[in-house]
């Protein structure tokens, strides 16, 4: 039996839920199963439960298994196929997941990071099929990037994952814990939204402000976005403040990469509706020496899918590089 | 014999001179020429310029040509091999270059843009030699990038070359044609300086108002550069303010792509070591999230070389593909 007939197992291990699937060779979802991680508790009963996840997609699925990949959070070591992440996951520092799984499954097993998994995942079933140079852009409590160059992921320096959300976009904007002054976190991100929102001179006769009842903590993005909705004047404001600044930044990634497509993802991205508009008026504005127009911008489609079948992908890709 | 032991012929076409290099497979340059391109009087004379140079060339290197490569001002289209540049070479409008060449010396012919060219020439026996991710950043009358990934450019929807000169810096800056305010070409290119002098609220007080005699036009970059050498209060200012701008350009390449390596080339920074120490200072306070400080920012070192090696490296790239 050719190693194509074998099914793919693509693990998406978050702060809270590890989700497992198993997955054919042209990327249809099988089957899949999700469970609380319990970080808590240590790698070690987490380990087991990944496993016993595992175990039970493939018992379901009746197929051998060609090869399996982790897309988890990070940060993480894809050397030496260890976690390094005691932010998310407490107590998770040097834990070594590929290992285990190899000992345990006999097969091939990747590691990426949650978000290239979800960008490879996009690429090769999602909303970035056939297409060239993919750029996926995450915007919710943070910010990141990924780049896809022909199905591949694109790494930086010493194989590195790059940080395209602190790209600079307005100097004279908040500080970041990057280093910057206005990057594109710092002026975009969820926290960053609110933030605009609890300085603004105006809070108190806007809606906002009732809503939240005087308790600025209350204050988030959404909150902004469905205000916004409503026609505020304060949020409205934050909202087109917030369209400029994400153009602004997507200008300079067509600019510097000129990609075919820019996928989309994230908590403020949800609010795409109301932001579209603006957002596509500024690319327009810098269509003059360089086709900004014409690269795709897009919403990614897999949802909460996307990591696992990157995942499964990353294995695939590891499974054919062992091969050739 | 092998095609390897015949010889790589690089042309480098500009404005004002055509050069042309007989290159070994290895590298070496044999021998060269330059000579006036004259385009004011038609493409069709340039391209009996053209080749009577690379007959010179080839006569005195007295081995087989493989294969040829041309580097030339732009914008050209590469799919057809024609220049379409009737700005640099006035009436050089949709000229086919390719095709004679290849029907003249019945070899492959490649046909790059000069800034990608530069970059392939730095990358092969220049500054970026053994780097698997290398930004090429020219900063003179315009502002351009180039990347080169494992040792081939890297080319974006559409096989277009991108324009990382026009990346967003600081919105608050000067309007560019590209479509921006504050866009790095804006605010770094040699130009831009000169356009900041003209402006500066204490000019009258500079040495810089003595040295043009009060005509402002005769200002432009490489004079603020010299007299801040001297201490001047204002060229000092200007000098700062360029330097914090590339350097934030840098950040924002090193964000988004965390090359191994940028080379840098062009007028303006023909006075890095006036720019150095701060535009270094500036990425320090960047390495944070991301191991900005390890990405090796170094001269381009083959100067006006560069394009010929490029050309001839595009040239052998072009052949080995076809033998492929």
């Amino acid at each position: 039996m050719s190693f194509r007939e074998g099914i793919l197992i693509g693990i998406d291990l978050g702060g809270t839920n590890v989700r497992a699937g198993a997955i054919s060779w042209d990327g249809q979802l099988l089957n899949w199963q999700e469970t609380p991680i319990e970080a808590m508790r240590g790698p070690e009963a987490g380990l087991l439960t990944i496993t016993q996840l595992v175990e039970d997609v493939i018992v379901k699925a009746d197929r051998p298994v060609a090869a399996l990949g982790v897309g988890s959070t990070g940060p993480l070591d894809r050397e030496c196929g260890c976690i390094q992440n005691p932010y998310t996951l407490p107590g998770w520092e040097d834990v070594d997941i590929v290992g285990p799984l190899r000992e345990r499954f006999e097969v091939p097993v990747a590691l990426e990071n949650d978000a290239d998994a979800a960008a490879l995942g996009e690429a090769w079933v999602g909303s970035g099929q056939d297409v060239k140079r993919m750029f996926m852009v995450t915007i919710g409590t943070g910010v990141g990037t990924s780049l896809i160059l022909d199905g591949q992921i694109y790494r930086g320096r010493g194989g590195e994952h790059p940080e395209g959300g602190h790209i600079i976009i307005d100097p004279s904007g908040p500080e970041c814990y990057c280093g910057a002054h206005g990057c594109l976190e710092s002026l975009v991100s969820g926290p960053a939204i609110a933030q605009f929102a609890k300085n603004a001179d105006n809070l108190k006769s806007s809606v906002l402000y009732d809503e939240c009842q005087g308790n600025l903590k209350k204050i988030d993005a959404s909150m902004v976005f469905n205000i916004a909705r409503g026609g505020d004047a304060l949020c409205k404001q934050l909202v087109e403040k917030t369209a400029d600044y994400i153009a602004l930044g997507l200008v300079s990634i067509i600019m510097l990469a000129l990609p075919d497509c820019i996928v989309f993802t994230g908590g403020v991205l949800r609010s795409f509706d109301l932001l579209e508009a603006r957002i596509r008026s500024v690319i327009a504005q810098h269509d003059v020496i360089i086709p900004a127009t014409k690269v795709k911008i897009q919403p990614a489609i897999l949802g909460q899918q996307a990591g696992m079948f990157g995942a499964a992908r990353a294995a695939q890709l590891l499974l054919m590089d062992t091969k050739k």
